[in-house]
């Protein structure tokens, strides 16, 4: 579990029931469920036109993403890359009795290629063309929730003018007192601003945030992928083990660089 | 038919309906000829002096791909140019043979091009050169609705102040009543906001999300193109089908990449 | 002239009078001349800083193009350099004799460049630079528009501001009954409305749309000029005129494609 | 003196100024030094948090730029370096000869170097890192300009809603009448938005335009500085004075090219 | 101590309690726990479910650096590569003996490199690597702060919108007389107004001019390490310290450009 979006995710909703139990005591009158229709139904159904089905459905899958624990492997793969970078030097043969080590599918593949014997140019051509459509299916996901998160609030105004509309028409139909009046159109333009504001908490609670977090696994993820790319061609290139580990540190913060005697 | 554009445009405009419905039985209110002139007209109108009037005109054509169904021919491409990649190893007279196998026009011109002698440097700034035109007519073509979804709400602004004006000047104007004019006030103002209503309904319904799509369709044409153009410069440098397969693959997620045994 | 923008500007003017037309007979309140001259005058005073007065006194010939009609070249410029390329294969002797049946001025140019004797790498560089540079002067003149079209609603606002402040001091100075109270102040906040509407009017139907078709143009004269120079250097190449037909082909749509016979 | 921006500054405060003649003789309304000092203060303590002292400090000299005359000196430069290329072609003695007659000093610099005996490698990268600097220092000087812009607005709004809180907490606190209440919320709103109006005017008439003609004169120099760098590599490799010029030439618009009869 | 930060926030919040006191000696007015509560708290949460925990409890490191004084070390680093550029031209022998001197870190890591035996690619990958990813992950801290200043106002309208609620619920609850309803009515609105209000000074006076400082911070830190780069390289090449001097030189402005007799 992610415990930032956990906490995020109550902590914020904590708070604004908190402001709102400060004020009144009444929490109906934050509840429409036509409000909520308005705004997220509007905003799904946005985003059905905007994109194909099969990503759409896939929203939630991609939603789960964000409250899954964020692994922080490039060490252990750094780890990897160098301890076979020994058997590469002696070549595919030696690799091949070691490529069982490698967990990470994206490395053992790349480590396959050179076994297989691709040279250097397809191995980048390959590996790279990879990354980059891993990641462009990715962020076509991340872009239906932070499409979610652009047209909530359009619909939350949309919900509002409805309800301002039918308020506005109502002012003077009724022959009643003045006060009463007063009291009808306050409920009338309550009910109404709720929808910005189902509008603008779904935005900025939950589907901007969302995206956010999920773009940055994307970025690291392809960081770690062009880590590997480059490892595997250090690997091709029969580097020493310590060319390797100094020009796969590069990736690393200065404090988290593998010594010499991590290795095993 | 493209399911998610159908069930996207009803169940948005159901959602608007049913909001409404809820709150009053009176949907005359939110009908007004004159305020989805101003927005539609306008938009259109300042649509008309930012392109040419034959991308406008377009506009429905373009319109019509959002409901088509989408295809995904990555797969039977990549297994249509491996199919040939023997014929290919063998001689431009092999491929002459084959050529007719092949559907995809772009693909076709492609593997022409290898046939009548071509380098490899003249294929890729031929093939790619394509590509990038079809992309910028089409990116044209699609920000015509985008234009439209960004000049609606600006219209829809436009026809509310319009109302308001006319509702302030009025205002003192008769010799009425508190409360007649309360009412005329509510209606008059209720009136002008409608047409704010519609342009963020036309922007965020339609044009936004409709142009999103089309954008999705043209990155996708764009991927597939560049992948056949990667293709055919393959089968010119007369690369084993095995090698042609590993290299096509990486345009695909690997759930679905191509086996061995799925060509024929 | 460009059909399209006038009946744009027609059409977008006329919607906006009819709008008014249905709810009042007294156009006059949408009528302020120092309304006008805050948006205009202000936005103009703001292009004035923001621009060197040399650009600013060439929007009347930048907003004369879009009334132009536009010209589409292409393929008759596709035309032309095919049918020269039989003589370049011959030596720039012989291009000199059909270097009198070339008009556009640009292609003049290159062609010129081979039979001065300049090399491939001087062609590309003198030629790119001057499409360059001529992009450049022609984005900063359309950026005249679009600054204008940036800052006519910002000076409608500040517009709108000194009539609401205005009215707001006036509120409670006369001693007056209520219901003249209303209607003057009615009448101020109508008055400050005009304003924001004048700003967004000028905005949204003329600076912005104009300066769009502006930037339309620009980038289709430099796709014009780039195929000229792909062609040219083609020329300098001696390449066959099938072959320059090929390449340049890739310029247009397949539908545009010129056929072998469409050659004189 | 830059004749257009003195133009812009007067007739935008002249426009305002007779804007606000029109609808009241009481300009006392519109001063408000607290507002004044919330909006001006206000942006200069945020752009004194977002930038280095040093560089808030030469946001004076900054704005001075913008009131110089813009030097055009792209043609004479053109023609100095035209002017030596017969001298450079004889070798670094005879350049070192004409030296004096060049004025400008990254000219005067980058021929230095050739006489230096610096490689055209060597050349290229010592006068593209410091045009990259320069560019890269006085950006970030625009920027500070363009900052300022960016928050005046926004503390306009904080000032106005520091004046409307004051005033809803002060509605009902008077016992008094009607009238007077509505006279007290008037008077304190129109102070309120006085703010906005400052914030509104302070960035599109004076920060945003005079941010623009500074970029604007940014990518000028930086196109001269090209230009020249251009003409130094040219001057290095001892090219014919008529190439010289017909390169050069590329960088100005056809109307004012370099003739051969304007070379001394 | 940055001592332009210090101005700056101690100005901007002087400046706010000044606008303030001039209106009303009731500063509790401004003062409301829960509507910080929402703001802060939801801009937090927000950023808490869009970034990894580690980052954003990093984000109080990070708001250190703003108030750190900016070290303007490029000439010195200039000094010190060029006053090593002789022992380089001797080879690395020479090399290891002078490297003591060198204190920056970067710099430092880069001469050892060259005594390592590394060559110019090698040394051009880890380099540009490490800073390529040093800046990624402080832009990616940076962007804590930015994104809560982008959320802070969100949250401010949020809670604006929930005190809005309350008071038009509220509005003909109670039966009393109209004057107190009015008083009722601007507290309410004016306690609402707060939440916006702080939302846009958090966001305007301390995160957004925060974020700008720390990314002016991050491209400076990137400079001086492709100087260094820069200089490594010309080591590893053995030029001349004559050459190292002019080529350093153009990273800085002409006038502060290092002369002869400035090293040791």
């Amino acid at each position: 579990m992610d415990i930032a979006t956990i906490i995020g995710i109550f902590s914020g909703i904590g708070l604004i029931f908190f402001g709102i139990a400060l004020l009144t005591s009444d929490f109906n009158m934050f509840w429409s469920a036509p409000s909520l229709a308005i705004v997220l139904g509007g905003s799904l159904a946005a985003t059905l036109i905007a994109f194909p089905l099969r990503e759409v459905t896939r929203v939630f899958k991609v939603i789960g993403i964000v409250f899954r624990k964020e692994k922080d492997q490039m060490r252990n793969l750094i780890k990897d890359i160098v301890s076979v970078a020994g058997s590469a030097r002696r070549g595919s043969m030696e690799l091949e009795k070691v490529i069982g080590n490698i967990k990470h599918p994206f490395l053992k593949d790349g480590i396959q290629l050179i076994i297989d014997g691709y040279n250097d140019g397809d191995i980048r051509d390959i590996l790279s063309t990879r990354i980059d459509n891993r990641e462009a299916r990715e962020r076509s996901e991340a872009n239906v929730l932070k499409t979610m998160g652009r047209f909530s609030p359009a619909f939350g105004m949309v919900g509002t003018l409805i309800g301002l509309v039918v308020m506005l028409y109502g002012m003077g139909s009724g022959g009643a007192a003045d006060e009463d009046m007063a009291a009808k159109l306050g409920v009338g333009m309550g009910a109404a601003i709720v929808t910005t504001f189902y509008g603008s908490v779904l935005a900025n609670l939950f589907f901007l945030p969302m995206a956010t977090k999920i773009e940055m696994r994307i970025d690291k993820e392809s960081l770690e992928q062009y880590m590997m790319l480059e490892g595997v061609l250090l690997l091709y290139d029969r580097k020493h083990p310590l060319i390797v580990r100094e020009r796969l540190n590069s990736f690393l913060p200065p404090r988290l660089w593998i010594k010499e005697d991590e290795i095993g």
